[in-house]
């Protein structure tokens, strides 16, 4: 599962502060030494013109690794476990139940090999991490990120040590000690979990993939703009909807966008940006609401987990975004999350997890609100699979008829399923 | 996500009893008038041959569906979810642990949509109950079979009832309930679940995927081996490791791989079949090992029960593709299991579930028995994924180190890690 991409020049140049613009060497460091601000990959945009067409992407390997030209590693050796190009499914029956006619699920749910868009951007980083010289890599996560750096760690060979906040659902921890890594439990949330790895990586010579990898890791999410372009024919949905954590992901689906704009693959078109948060965990919706260009960090309560980031670091920046391209950043609540992992299940067959019922809900929320216009060609972003947080719908999707091995007791529970209405469909005799 | 295959000549002509070889027409029907032998679908493989090429089905979808030519479906518009087409994974790192040097792992744990191999069978099952009139689909599964149903019913928006033992392992109930099909859990093992399932059939005009349109249905795996061959660069492997549970997809895999050296795809070679069984449903192995030509049914009780078929229905042409390919058939007991599941995802970063550990277990004990050249092209079908078995392991995989958000407290449980022997490498200070 190496890359077929033959390319020995890298196209990327150095790291750059989102806030000062001062450039740094291509080495594990994240945070500006003048100002603090973030820092980001830049690119050799003119190279890549030249060199990156639409056809040279599709002569490469069928994963996330067919972008290499646009992902911050050196190697042609990749960690290539056929992460990425993941379905962009045409949601018809969901439209239709919505009101909507050209809807698309960008399915990360069934992203490999974890199962999660986390992935894609692990991946990048353990990549990068082999080629800057680490031999152990660790993140602060809230699962799916654990799951995810655990998996590839052992595939590639990397000691690994991750660190969860202690009450996360059981599902991703299994998901996690599985591969072998070592695992900490961190009594209190993510944004504490976060803190300790803060000083632990400072201490530590360890590569933290959403710290000092941070702006290589990051990057990886860009392939989420750059499949759903390819995969609609090398153009730009007109309206994304995706959900919103640190920030991070929004933020690289836009400039995913933008690059292959700025280097020809598509044309220009300004899509509109819609962020979806959990309403007990919603920093970035309550910004947007009062119309604020600054974060109030809170204390998250939801059974959204994954995306339950109380003090998003990429927060202004996706604030930023959803104004400039006019989409918007809604909330909701426990019980829609639960309603939106079952609509989209029983719509188009795809079982997502909180993060993913969070922005079906919110997708439902804003078309009712009147803020999709049904001929928008609209692509929502399901990011994790729902067999990593079960007990959250569990209690909520009804049991089996428990019945004999006899056709005369399956005949009484679907008469008994027909009285009670647990039946919507009509049984067709021979 | 539709086929991008133009072709309106269908290549499938007839249902064909496998035992005398009386025909029938292409109805849902799947056992021979005459003899009771079973009914598989026939190609015109000259057409084939000459309307088919490498390039043809290159250029088709990144699913099942490029293969479509020699699936028994007429329709230019299957249903497609992005099924198949999963990564075949250099397992070297499960490679040198084993003392081999050439092994693969088909990875269908992240299949499309619903994480077995399952998905393609049900793809084909339903495309084909649509194009036969069907509007109620169902099944009788031991839980993958009616999650994959399931969600690509309510894809597809057929009605659905599906029929599973009432035992099941929590995920996969749940992992059904949630796209909202009518569920049936029978009090019995998966042999009285079928036996009922096949009264229903004969009563009701619904279609069964695995038992009135069975012979279509089980066409479905052999992209098993298409898939295979394509991706190690159109050639076959030496051999084959797969799981047995009725003994269907071992003989599709074989079907698949013959199909393709008769239509000039791939060279002749002969492949070894080497199949895998728990050694609490063992009733193939069992015949192998006593060389005996039928099998005797058994009561199932084993943690795989995904394969725990105790009356296996196509367990004689498995027993023959292994004795004729000089392959082997071989058992493990649960330990033997875990311990599968547990070396996959250390090595690998893939998470099965126990059919997938019994089936990397053989593997393991057929190596140590001199039963695979060490040279030899090795590849192993992983079909399910672990997040839908997980009691199996749970209690088996350690726990995560409690601590607080402290440096101190971090530095603690490492120290203790190492006094006990948990951490198997040295933390790095900077
Ligand atoms: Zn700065
Ligand atoms: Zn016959």
């Amino acid at each position: 599962m190496t890359s077929a991409i033959a390319q020995t020049t890298a196209t990327f140049s150095a790291l750059k502060c989102k806030e000062c613009g001062a450039e740094y060497e291509l080495k594990a460091s994240h945070v500006c030494e003048f100002c603090f601000g973030p820092l980001e990959v830049t690119y050799d945009y003119n190279a890549l013109r030249r060199s990156v067409t639409r056809e040279s992407i599709q002569a490469g390997p069928n994963s996330i690794w067919r972008y290499k030209a646009f992902l911050p590693v050196a190697t042609d050796n990749p960690i290539d476990v056929g992460t990425g190009m993941t379905p962009l499914v045409k949601a018809n029956r969901l439209a239709r139940r919505l009101g909507l006619k050209n809807l698309y699920i960008k399915n990360d749910a069934v992203n490999m090999p974890t199962l999660s868009f986390k992935d894609r951007v692990v991946s990048v980083a353990l990549t990068r991490a082999r080629e800057l010289g680490f031999t152990t890599v660790s993140c602060a996560s809230t699962g799916n990120l654990a799951n995810s750096t655990a998996a590839i760690a052992a595939h590639a060979g990397l000691d690994c040590c991750v660190f969860i906040p202690a009450d996360l659902e059981a599902g991703k921890v299994l998901g996690t000690l599985i591969y072998g890594p070592t695992v900490m439990a961190v009594e209190g949330n993510y944004d504490q979990v976060n803190r300790l790895c803060c000083e632990v990586a400072n201490t530590y010579g360890w590569g933290f993939v959403n710290i000092n990898l941070r702006p290589y890791y990051s990057e990886g999410s860009k392939t989420l703009g750059y499949e759903v372009a390819e995969q609609l024919g090398w153009q730009l949905p007109d309206h994304i909807v995706a959900p919103l954590a640190s920030g991070s992901l929004f933020t690289k689906i836009y400039k995913g966008f933008q690059e292959f704009v700025q280097v020809g693959l598509v044309d220009e078109k300004k899509v509109r940006f819609s962020g979806a948060q959990a309403e007990g965990c919603s920093p970035i919706a309550q910004a947007y609401r009062e119309d604020r260009d600054f974060i109030k960090p809170v204390k998250p309560s939801t059974i959204a987990k994954s995306i339950a980031i109380g003090n998003p670091a990429d927060g202004v920046y996706a604030l930023d975004i959803a104004r400039k391209t006019n989409g918007n950043i809604e909330s909701v609540n426990d019980a829609e999350i639960i309603e939106g992992i079952k609509l989209l299940a029983e719509t188009e067959g795809i079982f997502t997890e909180t993060a993913g019922g969070t922005t079906v809900a919110v997708l439902k929320k804003l078309v009712e609100a009147g803020k999709i216009d049904p001929e928008e060609t609209t692509v929502v972003y399901i990011t994790g699979n729902g067999l990593k947080t079960q007990e959250a719908v569990q209690g909520y999707i009804g049991e089996p008829l428990t019945i004999e091995a006899k056709l005369d007791s399956f005949e009484r529970a679907i008469e008994r399923a027909r009285t009670l209405d647990r039946l919507d469909w009509q049984p067709v005799l021979v």
